[in-house]
């Protein structure tokens, strides 16, 4: 079983693997990196939500740049699920490495919704970007109910 | 004091802003968002370094993009030091606040020798990113030495 699960914890990180191959000294670094990539993400899609929800005035040059960081966010936190990131002081569920391509599958997902929003961001306005945000917050919540533990 | 401390610190904050305006609802998600920002950039300055220094095979294309990722990240923590982000869970020391001027020039130093890095990793030789992993590397460590705790 342990051997099963390393095969697994393995091919996962292969397979969410980015061109920018993530090599960590310490599973810790690599748990302590996807936070950082998750929460600078965060920070700056919560922006674009607060634009299309109209909690922040709307400014086209400011939607396109948030957009811009979370689209190379979004590359990023993948490449950090390998082998022996399961534990340590992370809330990301087992499922993860028990249900490798159906998380690949909605990290996928969740990366076209943000390629879309960033074209709507750079569209210039704000119904563009009110028509991509709902979707792209949608793929980010399906991941975090069924991957992310409270 | 008080007074003058607040309007330093608000000071800083207009003068370190990027077009990308840092809004946090906390100063801990702003203390939180600088941590985050420095981990990604750190982690992707790494393998530059890994490669410059002969520890991880050169390669043209990933030198590149993990460049163009610590150049999108060196923009970032610097909206994040606004008031009331002094204290709590950070290794900042107050003289960032105190040498507000000094503070912004380490900053705008390390941002201008990423920038040169960035094209020296795109030129797709090594030499060239030995060249510039140096100087990109002093300005971290300058910034580290006078303005982080240990």
């Amino acid at each position: 079983m342990k051997q099963t699960w390393s095969i697994v914890a393995t091919l996962l990180a292969i397979t969410l693997a980015t061109p920018t191959q993530a090599q960590f000294a310490k599973p810790e670094d690599a748990i302590k990196y996807r936070k950082a990539s998750f929460n600078v993400m965060a920070a700056h899609f919560g922006r674009l939500g607060a634009m299309a929800n109209g909690r922040m005035p709307y400014d086209a040059k400011t939607a396109a740049e948030n957009a811009e960081i979370v689209a190379v966010m979004a590359k990023l936190p993948w490449a950090a699920f390998g082998e022996g990131t399961d534990k340590g002081d992370t809330r990301a569920k087992p499922e993860i490495w028990k249900e490798a391509v159906k998380y690949k599958d909605a990290a996928d997902k969740m990366q076209a919704e943000i390629v879309k929003l960033n074209t709507a961001a750079k569209a210039g306005n704000i119904d563009a970007l009110k028509v991509a945000f709902g979707p792209a917050a949608a793929s980010c919540k399906a991941c975090h109910d069924a991957y992310r533990k409270d």
